[in-house]
């Protein structure tokens, strides 16, 4: 049977880049299709009745929502070649968890150096360097998370570099003066083409920030 | 090599009890050690420096932290007995998608319902209901969330079932006239002595709750 792959997805979100750079990783064709998400398709509405939200990764008409579920699935169903996740469990415990806090922290405290100001932005920015040098002593002298080649851990982090740039022109700082070693890590990444071509180019994030910041009135 | 597991933990920790369920599911005898959250044990913050959090499960001294990757730790070390995840990809992305459902919602929403009061109170129990609602068709007819035995979304989610006293009696409504089904496999959870034995009385955590509520000074 022939496979149908389909991603319903958003240019700028790091979520939907995970799963670019894993069909990517894997060799897999796939339909990419952009939402506008202040007018959701009915089709992003039907697959995902929970969220509502990008990505879905649409296999054979069955919708997988959340990035690092898909991923993890993404890696289950095309096993056979580019493993993501360990076999060992406890490394497999140690990727996911590492994966886990990319979620709950990074993402969020990035938002806060972009969405804020004054004093809330200089503790988002302090809170956000912190949380970046932490996973950078993660990466130790490794040239990936996953080790010798792209990983988990690699695929979750990586799409957070298109954001860097757009988080250093609203917080005013340098991520490479900070974390020389994960900026060291992040290009050896994108010379990947698995993941350049599944990410957008830093000053069109930025661009794209710069415009939220007009709608949300955060000048 | 004898095993060595210990878990770290907190009694009304709906999170800890999921580990606790999983190691009784699978029969592991395990060292359990309650922590004091307000002086937090060293070995506790040796083994989870980043989050400091509980529960925390130590496996021949090494730490696996968040309770769901805990469960899938233990899942995937002790494969022989009561399965929890399904070998299918799709299947196996479908769980994960439910139990990190129940992380993102249910432990926030019945948080709110017990710590705010007024019209945030009131929203916060209509959302509540509805994302039980929502998780309780998923359950269809089925036993078990897992089918025809206890699985991995249901370990992720019966720990809520000790909560649910405590949010009924804080928020003034009855979960069994909203949700007669989830009760009914509420109850046939706590029919295994896994779960009757991991989860401490709903009354006792009501109890614990109104220390909370005069603690932060919510009455």
């Amino acid at each position: 049977m022939a496979e149908e792959v389909v991603l319903l997805d958003f240019w700028p979100s790091p979520f939907g880049m995970r799963s670019r750079i894993a069909l990517a990783e894997k060799g897999i064709k796939y339909e990419y299709k952009e939402e506008d998400l202040r007018n959701k398709s009915a089709l992003l509405l039907q697959m995902n009745p929970v969220h509502k939200k990008i990505p879905v990764l649409i296999h054979n008409g069955k919708p997988v929502c959340e990035s690092l579920i898909q991923v993890q699935y993404i890696d289950e169903v095309w096993h056979d070649k580019a493993p993501l996740l360990p076999s060992d469990p406890y490394q497999k415990a140690t990727a996911r968890f590492w994966a886990d806090y990319i979620d709950k922290k990074i993402y969020d405290l990035g938002s806060r150096v972009w969405k804020t100001k004054g004093e809330e932005q200089a503790t988002a920015k302090k809170e956000f360097i912190e949380s970046l040098k932490l996973i950078e002593r993660e990466l130790g002298d490794k040239p990936y998370f996953g080790g010798e080649s792209l990983g988990y851990v690699d695929v979750a982090f990586i799409p957070f570099y298109s954001w860097f740039y757009a988080y250093e022109k609203c917080g005013n700082f340098s991520i490479e003066a900070e974390c020389p070693k994960l900026i060291a890590w992040a290009k050896r990444c994108m010379q990947k083409e698995s993941v350049a071509k599944s990410l957008p180019d830093q000053q069109k994030v930025y661009d794209f920030i710069l415009q939220m910041k007009k709608r949300f009135g955060i000048e």
